[in-house]
């Protein structure tokens, strides 16, 4: 849902992920090559290389950091937390992450957008945390099918609360969204 | 989830389908070719080329019907059902279908954990149909983000009833299945 560029950091990684998101938007992903990314930040193009796999993963840069903090968040969610709770707990973790960085966040979702491949990479990326979330519920000693249901409701209020949040003249913050994501869910579900 | 043959044909789609997952138990699906599942059903690769665009599509050749029946079923429930009694309708819908081919449906889900490119055109199939549902509950009248959060939720139960439906030793039917994970789910959701 959001990559994790770092800080700007003069001579690395920042320079190129910005390079390439400006150059995403203006002309489209698949337009775009990895040598006219490193030219707009000023690098090489085996500067690019030795921070990203490919063009594609500037994008998804952060999956590994977002995923971990969710999962961190949920197993530490005191002992006696509910499973939903733990779930909300990963949720709200983060949320101040994100919203540092909304304008980011809008700019990537639109190339996103605009790119089968990429939201099936964007696709993949939910499934997988999905997943975590439910192995972190199970470890919590939640049990099937409770876990998987749990963690599956919990990532579709972040993607519907993510996709609100992203939207053009959004200014509540993703937290609340997602507050107010799991409080629609619960009503729906009574 | 399960891919729709029809009927068994004497000299058809049926029996591509057939050979087909036969070769992709057996074999693979990377180690298949058209020219084999031709082979293996009698028939020729032109024949098969009437058929499906290429091999991917004998597996998800069910996938269209399944979301119509999904929708048809969400959209005929009635006017006074509750966002979450109209998505269960369109789960029970599929009940009946998926029921007489558990075997087939077994067979297929095992080709699929096997390859990462079908896992993720079985993640892209399941995208489609929650948005499919959500657009239906948005046409009986039901609001943002209630709709979304509902077809979410729903399927997710659909995904992981299925996921236990196909287990090896379950005998109980997806109907059963899914009515349980929608308890389940409303237990943690309260």
């Amino acid at each position: 849902m959001i990559g994790c560029m770092g800080r700007w950091e003069p001579n690395g990684r920042g320079r190129l992920a910005q390079a390439a998101l400006d150059l995403y938007v203006e002309r489209g992903f698949d337009q775009t090559t990895v040598a006219e990314i490193a030219e707009r930040a000023g690098l090489t193009e085996r500067t690019f290389f030795r921070h990203y796999a490919d063009k594609r993963e500037v994008l998804f840069d952060g999956s590994a950091m977002l995923q971990q903090l969710m999962v961190d968040a949920a197993a530490a969610a005191p002992d006696d937390a509910s499973p939903l709770e733990a779930t909300a707990a990963a949720l709200v973790a983060v949320g101040e992450m994100f919203d540092e960085r909304r304008e980011f966040a809008r700019r990537r979702h639109s190339v996103i957008v605009a790119n089968p491949e990429l939201q099936e990479r964007e696709l993949i990326k939910l499934a997988r945390l999905t997943e975590a979330i439910a192995a972190t519920l199970r470890e919590r000693g939640v049990g099937e099918p409770a876990a998987s249901l749990t963690a599956q409701a919990g990532i579709g209020v972040f993607h519907v609360s993510f996709q609100r949040w992203v939207a053009p003249g959004e200014t509540r913050r993703i937290g609340e969204l997602m507050r107010e994501g799991v409080e629609e869910l619960r009503a729906v579900m009574r």
